[in-house]
């Protein structure tokens, strides 16, 4: 596999995760750790089924991978996630010194790499990535569409019952 | 007690817990979160001893509130904290709705809430946060001077040794 097509295959695996969570009532974004070519940690946004804030599928992938690692240092991975990190996960992001990162679709919203800030490239803090945005995006962003549409729909139904 | 008295008080909680950081080793952080006037969660900065990126105070204390109150949201909280916050503990400050931060001492390399961002006060993110700073500032800042400043000197005398 070259550059792309690698970037593209752990995409892949992040989206699985990302419609575990769907599948569970959770806004569907997946993510992965990758270490010297090997997945060490999977995840996805838990927050409704934990009922904690800060169970957004990047902060609970780089949990898992400093515990695979034995170390807050996280050198030498890539983290692949369906969706532009928030600013609480950027800012994790620059906590565990990884190198690499690579995302999905753009958060205008609240997306805090380039959207809002690029926390990620700020050379006042005492990391920086470099980062890859816009890999498998429309599949990443229609996971997001899809779900929000279908609860859309489902209070519509609700509404009409009462 | 009034107002100041009470922040007064509550950061005096945070510092104990920093100094609890301090006797571990580790960097000298600590908060409280405080709920309808009772403390419903403590903690200090655990990263060396966890070898977790993410455990910081604020995320630690974010953590041990959600599960308190069975909630993500932690409406009609007081999040004090001996120093800034960084991006990452200021991105879950807004994931948890805390809706008043009372800060000890500015972090000039990293604080987010002032010094290089102002990310509780973005009225383009979906939560924004009443911020107080200053409350005890000095003894905040004089935990960390003095935890550094052993450091080093620790530092010269194993080369000394050497």
């Amino acid at each position: 596999m070259n550059g792309i097509e690698q970037d593209q295959y752990y995409m892949e695996l992040a989206i699985e995760e990302a419609e575990k969570a769907a599948a569970k009532g959770e806004v569907p974004i997946g993510a992965v750790i990758v270490h010297d070519g090997k997945v060490i940690a999977r995840a996805h946004n838990l927050r409704e089924t934990t009922q904690n804030a800060v169970t957004h599928a990047e902060l609970l992938v780089i949990q898992e991978a400093c515990s695979q690692l034995g170390s807050w240092r996280l050198e030498n991975t890539h983290l692949y996630v369906t969706l532009e990190p928030c600013p609480m996960c950027a800012g994790a992001i620059l906590q565990s010194r990884i190198p690499r990162v690579i995302y999905g679709a753009r958060d205008a919203k609240a997306g805090s790499v380039d959207s809002l800030y690029r926390l990620l490239n700020d050379d006042r803090f005492n990391h920086q990535c470099d980062v890859k945005e816009n890999v498998l995006a429309d599949e990443c962003g229609q996971l997001l569409t899809n779900f929000f549409r279908a609860l859309r729909e489902n209070k519509k139904k609700k509404r009409k019952q009462l």
